[in-house]
């Protein structure tokens, strides 16, 4: 018979980070079938790191393999190409240089393999499987440890001439604002809208007003998580901490709407746990920064993806995307 | 004959001005067979003022009409919308509220009828026929009383999910920065960038620099063009207008890259009269601003088109889009 039964096509998606890799079988409804995961950091070489992905993966691909069939590998990681699907000069992996990374997987699985950087496969996979399902103009910012981004246009991630389109968490929103401590530039989104960058307003604003409940922390215990437990606590400085966020991303957001005209940007990563002590300015300061023409039309919202699986259906939704 | 010559099919392409609107009619290589022109602002009503294009109009297209194939009608406009073929709320035009345009057009000419907003127009016109052909990503930046964009990525001219997208003039450059003289906001590329951001700097200037050359002039005759002609002879505020002038434009573009990572970005508008004035701080400020993967690819470069022909050929361009 040559009609394809679509539920029996599985795709394998993998989402590297810094620490740990995360993998899973998945269905054409976005169902992951199976899942696992290994440490990236205990690889110094990439091809190590390959073969132990592909010990971890082969049982669960015989499993499914015997009534499935296997269209592809799909892979988020930082920094890596779509066009040429190289893993380049990532700070945060152990490999270093440029890496073929997609001819490595497609050698050692025999499986065509795509690679796209880890924001815009979240886009991907919120397109498919989330929040922005029927949307053909959105974008898609993960706000973590860094500030990531995914843009969709006409249906379509941005890739820019050379595939590394979409680096909205290094725009600048403050000219000659505060330094990024790791790229030199002042004033970035990301130096204030990260996870990193909340732990540095923190860090300033409790030194300022010994009267907040941060001061209760040691230094090394103030982050976005510890904020958070003092806004709850109506700390006002806790509060302004987000607040001030908030604003910096509404800002930014105001300028990416004005490009893209997307009908929504979805909110994603550790720090939306903030929840509407970034969400409300964030949307305030966005609203006031545009041009009437947009006002009031474009929706805030967050990520409707479980975190823990999110990564992995956005990896394989590359395997099917157009 | 079933078969199309394509030498014999025709556009006829409108470039709608506040005063002025010019039209020609466009064979497939982007030459501008016939032209001509009316004032817009001459009338009062949409209606009348189609119908009296249609009478300038009418006499080309029979000259032509009889060896050539009519395909259809492409219009540039400000605030014209691409999806619903209307002009909104365009402040620089005679003709108030929602306009449906592209209706009335067809219900005149028997011909269908695309419009799209001036900014738009210039980047298809490049595409097709100027320095941008062969390119799928780049973005057009006009630089004349107003600063206008458009926005190719994939090959396509982003429209958003609205029709609105690529309003880069107005996104925020300076928070808490200049007012803009007409939508309040603060801080925009346009109230810097803009020949009338340009007077304005000037004016600031020459009152802080009584030496400067610029005071040889009456208050009126302050502009783009006599800035020109004092950094002609060097004088180094009239130098230094520029070069601020260029620097914010070059803090914009540095944005605008990490957004759609283009192989290029065309300036296009009276204001590059400027020359290397803007162009060099421009290049420099767009560099230092930009992550270190995207430095020195992007190339800033001027139109090509014809000024005169420039606006037609885009308007043109829209007929024959994909």
């Amino acid at each position: 018979m040559s009609l394809i039964d679509l539920s029996k096509q599985v795709a394998l998606g993998v989402d590297i980070g810094g620490t740990n890799t995360k993998f899973g079988i998945v269905n054409h409804r976005g169902e992951v079938l199976d899942k696992g995961n290994l440490k990236t950091d205990a690889y110094d070489k990439v091809e190590d790191f390959i073969d132990a992905l592909y010990e971890h993966v082969q049982p669960l691909m015989e499993k499914h393999g015997a009534v499935r069939h296997f269209d592809g590998i799909g892979v988020g990681a930082p920094n890596a190409n779509y066009y040429k699907g190289t893993i380049e000069l990532a700070p945060n992996l152990p490999w270093k240089g440029v890496i073929p990374f997609a001819e490595l997987m497609t050698a050692k699985f025999n499986l065509p393999c795509k690679v796209t950087n880890d924001a815009n496969a979240a886009a991907l996979g919120e397109m498919l499987f989330g929040a922005a399902r029927g949307m053909k103009d959105f974008i898609m910012i993960t706000l973590g440890t860094g500030v990531g981004s995914g843009i969709i246009a006409n249906g379509n991630l941005i890739y820019g001439h050379d595939g590394f389109a979409g680096e909205l968490g290094h725009t600048i929103v403050k000219p000659g604002g505060r330094k990024h401590w790791s790229t030199g530039s002042e004033g970035s989104l990301e130096a204030y809208a990260s996870a990193t960058g909340i732990t540095i307003t923190a860090k300033k604003m409790r030194a300022e007003f010994p009267e907040s409940m941060l001061n209760q922390y040691p230094e090394d215990e103030i982050n976005s998580k510890t904020v958070y437990e003092c806004a709850m606590k109506e700390d006002p400085i806790a509060i302004e901490v987000f607040r001030y966020t908030g604003q910096k991303l509404g800002e930014a957001l105001a300028n990416f709407v004005m490009f893209s005209s997307p009908q929504a940007i979805l909110l994603f990563g550790g720090v939306i746990k903030a929840g509407d002590f970034i969400l409300k300015p964030a949307k305030l300061h966005m609203e006031r920064n545009l041009l009437p023409i947009f006002r009031n039309k474009v929706k805030l919202v967050f990520s409707e993806l479980d975190e823990a699986d999110a990564a992995i259906l956005g990896a394989s939704a590359l395997v099917w995307e157009k």
